[in-house]
């Protein structure tokens, strides 16, 4: 029985299906844009019941398999059901399902890894191939046709604008009072005919509350109810909260040298343990009135706009955990005013991250003794997840922080290592690095400065003293001295961990 | 005798002295913000009169060194000489001078290496400490004390603003038909009172035509005759007559398939031969009325306005040959409408170059086969110039293109390696790679494929067969197949480059 009130546009009601119906109308071999961003708003049917038909397919002899575009990571439900029966020929532009990451480290699966906020435009530029199919979960649909979002933006008005045929799920799970939450600005545009985005504060709206789609695109509708995959709240340790002690430490210091303002600056903050024990130690510390410009909105962030700290929260999806999930649910209406979600392509805007100044704080695999950050492989090859808006935020931040455990895997994987075996943040682009050792503020530092801070503030006492032998005979045997480096040695101590299990 | 048509202002002609006592102004141990924007516009007098002055006091025993801050790289008469005297204790944000390149790579200068865009903010935010004393070259002074700029406009309007102190040289040999060619913005700020930047096309002007300064800071004014270091032009030789033709072909291709307007979109290009050769394809090539948003106006450049090819050259900079230089010259007023110089934070500005969607052209010391790009480290360690503007145009454009020969030191150097030494630009800002060889066209692609394509279309001949080795056996070898690499090979080539002569 179709949900009228979810359904409320007649003529999309007449295009209900299962989901089976629906993933039947995807052809072999096509480029499908799917909505979801770190686990919400994907769809939940119709890419499992397109995994089965692929399956089938597959089992009968005839090649099925697709290429995947999302917003970022998804669900088991999509990735890993499609990528379990070996359907997806190329993924972009972000991962962290579990089966599609052996499949891409085995070599089964092409991974285009990419900057969140180029997703979009360059999907407009066409070098990316036609979009043939989107899949886009909704809340539900307006009278008039306009589709309402769910708990993820992404970049799905850019698929439900490219795409050949659109199919929808309408997800009855997803809270109806969502509605107006949601900022969808129409005002991009391919070069040179592109403006100025006339956004100036964290809490402007700029766009329109639903997305645009001609119904004539609109092949199926398939109606769901089914929860987000969201993760249970991992709890802050010891480690995250002296990492989160360190860098709340440093912003008084800055406020007190007036460096930044006592609001602080929008804040962006990636998502994880350490993450939520900065947001945590935020709801305790000394500032008041503050913003948030980021991409996702994680357990976190709710505590701190509940604290009545965080005036308002700016970003293009929910990560949320099951428990924080039910308590936003119970009481959605009252956060319309605190929360806006945006297109990727806007959240992550350099133009606007430079502009609003924000304080960028993100996750790091390790960092060189110089501050080159790798956030994306192990051991200079293996994918771990992808650089996702890393690098929209680091570069455009008024400061950019990278934070980690000094070591991992029991110790046996520093944090720091003297050469990154993979790079994805320049060292212009890091000026924060913190570890529960300490704080490395590296801003102005020149590379031989900058190594001193870190082995000495940031570096694990198990290899502090190898850091600093190396470095010191860097000094001695480097062809040149403006980032010594002994090439042989460099890259050794990740051989040492494939070979033995540990760096030490 | 004063000259009354250059400095105009009644007031600051009674602060004319020689360059000696200037100089004298300047104390141990400050920083001093210089303009300059690769090789115009520098001070010449000032700085010659400091490194004697500091010769003289470190050869009594008392430590003189300086912070020296510019636009980008200057002359030898400010560069070269302070460098000489060990008068530079750190320097930023480019330099291209062999003696303090000498310095450095030794060790005894620090270097700190920016994004230019980033030179001007990071000066606001503070972290870089106070700015002493400003030495700004101008062309002359309005009678109500304004400041006519010179050759380069780089980070001027921040040194003035900021420093303690400063001391001006009106060079007479800088045309005084430049008056009028500047666009100095003034509505920039710290967050959170960042508004848009109100330019939509390169022709744009959206400030002023002269720098203003507090008459009160002015300490010193010098009179000076003398030249840019103008850099004879290199003309083009095969190899970069072949990159040019294989870049030129593919702009060719982009427009057939509507993926580029026939007007191309706005130029950046970095110089010397290569960038050269490029510029003179397109006076003869198939587009027109072009636009071009860069850094530097150099030769090629001049004859593609000459050519009524080029409508608009838009820049922070002037870099010229003797040449060309005396032909502009002759003929400056002419180009009044055709050339913008504005601060490097304008023209540079991630805002501006992703709104633009400029074509970003810059060259490499080497790529990996992966299409990481180092733009700076011979060998990882040994500096040759810095990442310049590089990093605000490659990440921000709507195609970021690098070129260079593919090999060097007569074959002894490859361009193109296993696993770059340093890393300035991460595979996501790298989207065509041009050798003489061919052209990789690496959109949309993911690692593996690209490693295809650079190997077969931009290696040398003589070191495909050992590149397409080294992959074939990552493949095999590789801790995960993301991005296939041998870490105990990886950096081999450039150990063997240092123990031998050559990467062969």
């Amino acid at each position: 029985m179709t949900d009228q009130t979810r359904i409320a546009n007649p003529a999309l009601r007449g295009k209900v299906m299962p989901a089976e119906a629906a993933a039947a109308l995807i052809k072999p071999n096509t480029v499908v844009g799917m909505s979801g961003f770190t686990g919400s708003g994907y769809p939940k049917a119709v890419p499992q019941a397109l995994a089965k038909r692929i399956e089938r397919e597959q089992a009968a002899g005839r090649p099925f398999r697709v290429q995947v575009w999302t917003g970022a990571s998804t669900g088991p439900e999509l990735d890993g059901a499609l990528a379990k029966v070996n359907g997806i020929e190329l993924r972009l532009p972000y991962n962290s399902d579990p089966i599609s990451r052996e499949k891409i480290n085995r070599g089964e699966m092409e991974y285009l890894d990419m900057h969140l906020s180029q997703v979009a435009p360059m999907a407009w530029q066409g070098f990316l191939g036609e979009l043939d199919t989107a899949v886009i979960e909704v809340s539900g649909i307006r009278a008039d046709g306009a589709l309402v979002p769910s708990s993820s933006v992404g970049n799905n008005k850019t698929w439900l604008d490219r795409a050949r045929q659109v199919i929808i799920e309408v997800n009855r799970w997803q809270n109806a009072a969502l509605e107006g939450m949601h900022d969808i600005y129409y005002g991009t545009a391919l070069p040179p005919n592109r403006l100025p985005i006339p956004l100036v504060r964290p809490d402007d709206r700029i766009g329109e509350t639903s997305f645009r789609c001609d119904p004539a695109k609109i092949v199926a509708v398939v109606e769901t109810d089914a929860p987000d995959r969201n993760a249970p709240f991992e709890a802050p340790d010891d480690t995250a909260r002296a990492i989160a002690g360190h860098l709340l430490e440093f912003f008084s210091h800055e406020v007190a040298k007036s460096r930044l303002p006592a609001t602080l600056l929008p804040l962006q903050s990636g998502v994880g343990n350490v993450a939520n024990a900065v947001l945590g130690g935020l709801v305790d510390g000394p500032f008041h009135d503050m913003t948030s410009y980021t991409e996702v909105i994680q357990d976190g962030m709710i505590d701190l706009l509940d604290s009545g700290r965080l005036r308002i929260a700016s970003a293009t999806a929910f990560s949320l955990s099951p428990d924080a999930a039910a308590s936003i649910n119970a009481r959605m209406a009252s956060f319309r005013d605190k929360m806006i979600l945006r297109p990727q392509e806007i959240s992550n805007h350099p133009e606007l991250i430079r502009r609003l100044g924000c304080i960028a704080m993100n996750g790091l695999i390790e960092a060189d003794i110089y501050g080159n950050v790798n956030s994306t492989h192990l051991m200079g090859s293996r994918i771990m997840n992808g650089i996702g808006g890393s690098g929209d935020f680091a570069r455009n931040a008024f400061i950019s922080v990278f934070m980690a455990p000094s070591v991992k895997k029991g110790g046996k994987i520093s944090a720091i290592v003297p050469h990154a075996s993979h790079v994805d943040h320049i060292t212009q682009d890091v000026q924060v690095i913190v570890t529960e050792q300490g704080l490395a503020d590296l801003r102005g530092l020149s590379p031989k400065q900058r190594a001193k801070v870190i082995i000495e503030n940031c570096a694990h006492p198990s290899y502090r003293p190898a850091l600093q032998d190396y470095y010191k005979r860097a000094l001695q045997g480097s062809y040149g001295l403006q980032t010594p480096t002994l090439l042989t040695e460099a890259l050794a101590w990740h051989q040492r961990f494939i070979d033995t299990g540990s760096m030490l």
